[in-house]
């Protein structure tokens, strides 16, 4: 038989379920600090949810077949299809805005790559129902307050912004045809990757003038609001744009995340899909790709789902972000934890002795392990044990003594020792009905 | 487009979220008290993987169908054969015994039925690597505590146990053929379903004689050690296997579990999978399918992994434990919660102060939300903003006063209301540079 996974898929042995678990469960931490609710969907869903959203071309990339009954169904790439159906069902009945966020595996038969996965986990975080742009300032924050609870710093990662608005009206402003839009928004894309004769080259190519040809390649270098305006400040709809954005960084500022903005008009992200302002973050050394990225959708629920609210939100992987955890030392102290107590018998204790302390502990909350062999756990040394005790990572050691009292022991690094030597009377607790009293004391020792 | 999830396929909106996450918290937490450490692979397996284990004629109820590369593949029906595999591959590098857990979700073909569902979560908890009865023991009683957790009790549920060796001990000792087991096995499964003459039939066509049918028949009255010692005590392989179930049964007792335990020879179970003690859990009323089943598996992993070790789990679903928890009342305090603080800004209050504010509280883990609209909350009158965190449900609402204070009043039953009117000074807060000493007497205040 095979011992192998498919190609693009992972195993999470214990190690790396805790780097996953770590990672999944800061999103859900910090997302619930702003009030958001955790929804999720199917897996599986309608082919058609995706191709009437991205067209049939996705059907390549899907993991798609036709069930037991007929049905055409896909593996879910992404959650948004998903989520617009389940907000449009309810439409009516949510209450304003929606503040929802989930964290789906996602699925997609991309071709073999190095570190090209096909699933991943994703958080997604959506608003629906607020036009005004201080919902898309908290959303951006969660995006960062997310990486600083990660333990990255403003010298790890920053966003890159823009406002589709904007570009549109200095677009407009430097009188290129809306028909040229799409093959300017890509030569913008690529502007900091390919060389400038290139884009100048897409861009001519598109049948833009010299002066224009100029003047869009000059929009990487405009990277505040102050410089934007004082070259496209004559533009009314350029300079209301403007004024939005600088309401939106005064937000970020009261909300503690200011220094991570930077104002920049290359980023463009999906064509059909974004409608506001949209941001992806970077790791500050550039090696690996955009950690997160998102923004405002005003249309697409009506497009997908049939209800004209307008949303915005960002998605956020796993494993780029992984990658740049592992890269800047954040995930050191990331491991599988060993149990909080071994339970080492002294000779003469008897085996139900054992049982019903560990069963006191648990009760408590305390994990709690020992030999899980009734003869080794009468006749192995207790020096062994206290050796399994070790190897298994656990925190203490509760060695027993004679006269049913044990001692607490700490075996690794990180466990508090007690101030002084804990010696717990054990032969009054009952497993069927735990003594707080007889507990306290242990329970302090181990922090609890 | 069509505003539904797949037939037998579930939308998890906030309030049915916060039910799975009320039953999945609990495993985690309680497996984890035991000390188990939680791994996944993958939901896309090769389809081998699970025909290897139970035949092909298992590939008419997956989801199965052949990838862009050409690979047969199956959405996982159940979890064994990734474990077995995953242990399988690291068989030696493990340390022993495996303590591992997962909470897979689940995907059958099922022919629609009320309440049948195509896809579940279960609780996966396995142990590798030890024969001893003790570790039978932990394991159910795991199973046991989780339903304590979630709020049941002895008038609840009940553990049906029995044991493959004992079984085919007092089989054995019938002298009734092995070829004839499966039969016989067959009809103890269904004895307390079907009407004795149709058992009797049964047992009858397999070739047994009237005695050997009567004896059969009477397993399900024997319910103790003792009763069946009584009968077949005179059997040496027989009361070895009594001797054996009568330390499991003292070890429960030990754990503090021991009314759970109900020995029970209709408890059958996969023939070709079990080989010592099984179990399943119980609605104690008898209105629902098991909540729970397992057992010992010791010849499995050589079979599907290729390595011989011993080894017995159990499989928890959310479905039918939800549908008991909700039937027995134990759902009804379960809920999405709402944002533990709501911001209430005065007239005079400046939007980047509420926004600071909120940082602050935030940077404390502390869920905040506020008027997503900066110009309402300008002008949105503080009663109508009060109402706005009633109906969302918060636990509190901040309500700014004049001078950069702010009150703190209780918005739901409960919600601790602070023991005087708690009045906090806010001027001094940064969201850069959050101000522990101001932010301590809010945090009492909310229980933290």
């Amino acid at each position: 038989m095979s011992h192998k996974a498919l190609p693009g898929f992972r195993d999470f042995y214990p190690a790396e379920y805790a780097v996953r678990a770590h990672i999944t469960d800061t999103w859900r931490r910090v997302v619930r600090r702003f009030g958001f609710m955790e929804y999720d969907g199917p897996p599986l869903e309608p082919l058609e949810l995706y191709t009437q959203k991205s067209g049939e071309e996705i059907v390549g990339q899907l993991y798609n077949f036709e069930d037991k009954g007929g049905r055409a169904v896909a593996l879910r790439p992404e959650m948004t299809p998903t989520f617009a159906r389940m907000v449009a069902a309810r439409a009516q009945a949510l209450r304003k805005p929606v503040r929802w966020f989930a964290v789906p595996q996602l699925f997609r038969y991309e071709r073999q790559q190095k570190g090209r996965l096909r699933e991943h986990f994703q958080l997604n975080v959506d608003i629906v129902g607020e036009t005004d742009v201080l919902a898309d300032a908290e959303l951006l924050s969660i995006a960062i307050d997310i990486c600083r609870a990660l333990g990255l710093t403003r010298a790890d990662f920053f966003a890159r912004v823009s406002d589709r608005r904007l570009l549109n009206a200095l677009l407009a402003h430097l009188q290129i045809d809306e028909a040229k839009w799409p093959a300017v928004y890509a030569v913008l894309d690529k502007l900091e990757r390919q060389p400038r004769e290139v884009s100048l080259d897409k861009l001519r190519e598109a049948g833009l003038s010299d002066a224009t040809c100029d003047a869009v390649l000059g929009f990487g270098a405009l990277q505040t609001v102050d410089a934007i305006r004082a070259v496209y400040g004559a533009s009314a709809e350029v300079s209301a744009h403007l004024d939005t954005f600088a309401e939106y960084a005064a937000h970020l500022d009261a909300l503690g995340v200011g220094e991570y903005l930077r104002l920049d008009l290359t980023i463009v992200r999906g064509l059909a899909y974004y409608t506001g302002i949209v941001f992806e973050l970077f790791d500050a050394q550039g090696e690996f790709r955009a950690i997160c990225g998102g923004g405002r959708y005003d249309r697409l629920l009506l497009g997908l789902g049939g209800v004209d609210l307008p949303a915005l939100g960002f998605g956020m992987g796993d494993v780029v972000l992984g990658e740049l955890l592992k890269a800047r030392g954040k995930l050191e102290a990331v491991a599988a934890e060993g149990a909080d107590v071994w339970l080492v018998p002294h000779e003469g204790t008897p085996v139900p002795h054992v049982l019903t302390v560990a069963s006191c502990l648990r009760g408590a909350d305390v994990s709690v392990e020992y030999v899980l062999n009734a003869e080794k756990l009468r006749t192995r040394k207790s020096g062994a044990q206290l050796k399994d005790a070790q190897k298994a990572g656990a925190r203490y050691a509760l060695v027993f003594r004679e006269s049913h009292t044990a001692e607490l022991v700490p075996l690794i690094e990180s466990a508090l020792a007690p101030a002084d030597r804990l010696l717990v009377d054990t032969s009054g607790w009952r497993a069927d009905a735990p003594d707080a009293a007889a507990l306290a004391p242990l329970l302090t020792a181990l922090g609890r």
